[in-house]
């Protein structure tokens, strides 16, 4: 299985904390998202000052669009975004006129949805989706388990390139072993640790042990 | 019935662009939200720009908040958003933490909902939900129909404050007049006809007509 990335979500409420934080890191991860906090507080000047500073990574704005998808993914990519996320409640046109203004679009699973409408984005050729602990479902106390790797298996099955996120430790990557995860979400637990920097660079080897280092 | 109110949609992807809009028809409009697009590309300046011009007026943060509820309500409530929306795929955990910090919350209806979920927003408190034609949707060539009067129905009945929108011109307002609606909200209807300050009123004065002025 090829190495999967690692991405980290700015989810501030200020965006020079956000600076802050990903100058210790930002060389570390493979992805940087714009998280959707961030997103509403600062508006595009987040994206265009990440943009700035990281001129060759991978930039994403978590908007978790659900309408006006055009100009949305317009405005996006003119500040600097790759990829964008969409919310799986959005209707395919509106993922359809996203994707027709940006690089990629990213489905963001939350709350119902089936592999009925999966097929659909696929077939309107939607490569990547986010599967999701709800941040707030953490703090219910829900937790990873056995329906969450099953769906995971389900979506790489069909053919998408499946990011992961929620209340990920470097603990917990070991329960994907058995799952091509294109892309490991970590957010405050990078940038809220003591040592943001070292946290990093532990996902990173982690992910390494489990699943190599992507050469053949 | 009450007379619904009138809410414009400010979806401009510059906030110099809707300030000069809204100078034109704020002391007509009852209800000035901060559309999606707008909170993207200015974040929270946006809010509180609206709020230091109108004190008086009800400020809505069109966020359609699927994650982080609690951080994101009460971001939009210090920069003094009266009420934010939620998308309907937001799990419960996520709108009851969005609906601690700030006045309140409403329900914004996008693709897949059922009865059931509605009846467990109202079971949380939530009063208010926005029945949408998607942008997007009505690009594709949907428009209003029995369909839709048929789930409008069904919310108002289940005590649900209804805001209602998508493509609405003056004409199609009387479309609802057998239902209670608490809202219309026009964006583009509205800023971008030749003269915006005459289509709020136009608006304005339709509404009156159909529904009365709200004095018994």
């Amino acid at each position: 299985m090829a190495k999967p990335n690692l991405q980290v979500a700015l989810d501030h409420s200020s965006l020079a904390d956000a600076l802050g934080d990903i100058y210790k890191i930002g060389d570390v991860v493979d992805i940087i998202e714009v998280g959707t906090i961030l997103c509403l507080q600062a508006g595009q000047e987040a994206i265009r000052c990440l943009r700035a500073l990281y001129p060759n990574q991978i930039v994403i704005a978590d908007t978790k669009c659900a309408d006006a998808g055009g100009t949305v993914a317009k405005n996006c990519a003119q500040a600097g975004a790759n990829w964008m996320t969409c919310i799986c409640s959005a209707t395919l046109a509106t993922i359809q006129a996203a994707a027709k203004e940006i690089e990629e679009i990213q489905i963001e699973l939350y709350g119902q949805w089936t592999v009925e409408q999966a097929q659909k984005w696929r077939d309107i050729g939607i490569k990547q989706v986010i599967y999701h602990q709800s941040r707030d479902a953490l703090l219910a106390g829900e937790t990873w388990g056995e329906k969450d790797l099953k769906r995971l298996k389900e979506l790489t099955d069909m053919g998408f390139n499946v990011s992961v996120t929620g209340g990920l430790t470097v603990q917990t990557l070991s329960l994907f072993r058995e799952i091509p995860v294109y892309t490991f979400i970590a957010g405050r637990g990078i940038t809220a640790s003591v040592d943001p920097r070292s946290a990093a660079i532990e996902f990173q080897d982690e992910i390494t042990r489990i699943w190599g280092d992507g050469v053949d």
